[in-house]
């Protein structure tokens, strides 16, 4: 934690960079290193009981926020000050430490993996951006040559498009949902990236979220777009789209294998009957447990997630008919059909 | 006809506006309407007699040029001179009487539904746009209904996430495709046409296309485009699309009814052994033909036209699958796949 006076204006801090410790309607989490998790817990404890004396006017900055996974309650507020979070922060209310250890260990979200990874690079200093090298232009052929021979192909285009046509084994990372996270999460770090995108704004901020996540070996791009490629007459893979409605009928009918891609924090909350839970990067681990005669469907609360799931599993299993729902359990919820409340 | 003169610099005609007579490497259509068409054809031979005595110097802008079905051999060129017709443009050499009036009546192509609609909105005037009723803004669940009770749905988006997923009913009316001419072709004029774009750009766009061929009876667009109609779970229909590799491997298994739905004469010039022709429009008429049990593929030269084709299809028929190749006979053509080739 850095503390910052205005000298100018007198010695007392006036905000604090609270990096990983105190964040906005929570606290960092311990439990991010499996061995360690107790004594960080602890230590975590201790921090904060720090951090709440430095006065209530204080400014708060901390280093991470709402739609990442570094916390389980984040607000979508950005910073925050000492005062606020020490009224209605829970991490600060929590005691005493055996309270406070025992619920920062348990019930976390998902941990994706590059969390771990990140830390080791941020220790070390990642190298700057413009030293790395500019990603080169493939045409269709060569692009697919490269896919072939072990480059990931990182495809971040709407789930429409990408479900009608994509090139073969590419990972559906659609930038309308959480691209950098779940890049960081299910992306091999020691492999070489293609990116498919729909447009030169689109290319820069996938490179980013890439970037954000520890992912600098963005090799290539497809020139072009997806148009060069469908153009080229080679091989596309698809996924089928169906709408709550028509999932709702040949759920009924006996006829799908649902599958819930979002955390387990939301699935609990609520979910439709029926269906059964596997966060989306968790298909790289369960795949085979729905290589059945069934077909299989994939959910989560807009499409994104459960297009990725899609993707991986077109990827990994034998299977070559896969649904994704559009719309989603948000859709579903607002049709007003049966859901499963947790408590 | 009208003969242009530039009185500050003389008498003599500097410029003609040759309407629907001579166009850059045509001339207009005499077949259009069936009853007439030795007579106009007649008529045609004779005016182009004195158009080509107006001097060679004289610069030539027609009232219709390429992307149109106005002519056969249309230049991308938008304007020219007497002198360069005379010289280049078979229209103009095409003697005696007889054989000019044959080459104009034979093998012209086809005539899109609004070409003998539109002769008659533009000898009566059209509305001036201005004058229009500003179409309305329709919610999901009111366009669904508007669309079950009789009005058109007319879908501009490109042709992969319309394949995804589009509202049951739906024309594949894609902005990349020949937008106005296909409109015009295909839409009833007498009912009222609700759009679905994907962009405010697109909107007029696609408003401006359907004027342009007599289309005035927009009533309304679906508010937040196809986004907020997945948000809302309601049933969506769709087509398979699939690449050249794949419907090489599928034709050659016996596994499909592949129909190219470009027009005759560019499927008479060369076209994929196996494939029947029937134009996208005509789907209308003969899809009753193809409603047997092998599945049914649509091609085009890009898969724009195939769309409509594909659209009209699940429209009219019983089927629910129907596929959408993308690609088309460009991609074939590229792949260095065997053709059939015309005179």
């Amino acid at each position: 934690v850095y503390i910052v006076s205005d000298l100018e204006r007198g010695k007392e801090p006036i905000l604090a960079f609270t990096g990983d410790t105190l964040l906005v309607g929570d606290a960092g989490r311990p439990d991010l290193f499996p061995d360690q998790k107790e004594e960080l817990a602890v230590k975590l404890y201790a921090s904060l009981r720090r951090i709440e004396e430095i006065g209530d006017n204080v400014e708060v900055y901390p280093a991470h926020g709402a739609g990442s996974l570094c916390g389980k309650a984040l607000s979508s507020k950005l910073s925050s000050t000492i005062g606020t979070e020490r009224m209605h922060n829970p991490a600060l209310n929590i005691h005493p430490e055996e309270a406070f250890v025992r619920t920062f260990l348990e019930g976390m979200p998902e941990a994706p993996d590059h969390f771990s990874r990140c830390s080791e690079i941020n220790r070390i200093g990642a190298p700057p951006v413009y030293l790395l090298k500019r990603p080169t232009a493939y045409g269709p052929r060569e692009f697919l040559d490269l896919a072939q021979s072990g480059h990931l192909v990182v495809d971040t285009r709407d789930q429409l498009p990408f479900a009608a046509a994509h090139i073969p084994g590419a990972y559906g990372l659609s930038l309308k949902g959480n691209f950098a996270t779940f890049s960081g999460w299910i992306l091999p770090p020691e492999k070489p990236i293609l990116l498919v995108t729909d447009s030169p704004n689109e290319y820069q901020a996938a490179l980013r979220g890439l970037h954000s996540v520890g992912l600098d070996r963005v090799v290539g791009y497809l020139d072009g777009g997806m148009d060069a490629y469908e153009d080229s007459g080679y091989r596309t893979a698809r996924l089928e789209c169906i709408s709550i409605v028509e999932l709702k009928e040949r759920m009924d009918a006996g006829e799908l294998l649902v599958v819930d891609t979002r955390l387990k924090s939301e699935y609990d909350k609520e979910h439709i009957a029926g269906t059964l839970h596997a966060a989306a990067p968790d298909v790289r681990m369960r795949y085979k447990e729905w290589e059945k005669d069934k077909t299989l469907a994939f959910i989560c609360n807009t499409g994104n997630r459960s297009l990725l799931a899609g993707s991986l599993m077109l990827n990994l299993s034998c299977m070559d008919t896969v649904i994704n729902v559009i719309g989603g359990t948000t859709a579903w919820a607002k049709l007003g059909y049966p859901i499963v409340k947790g408590d």
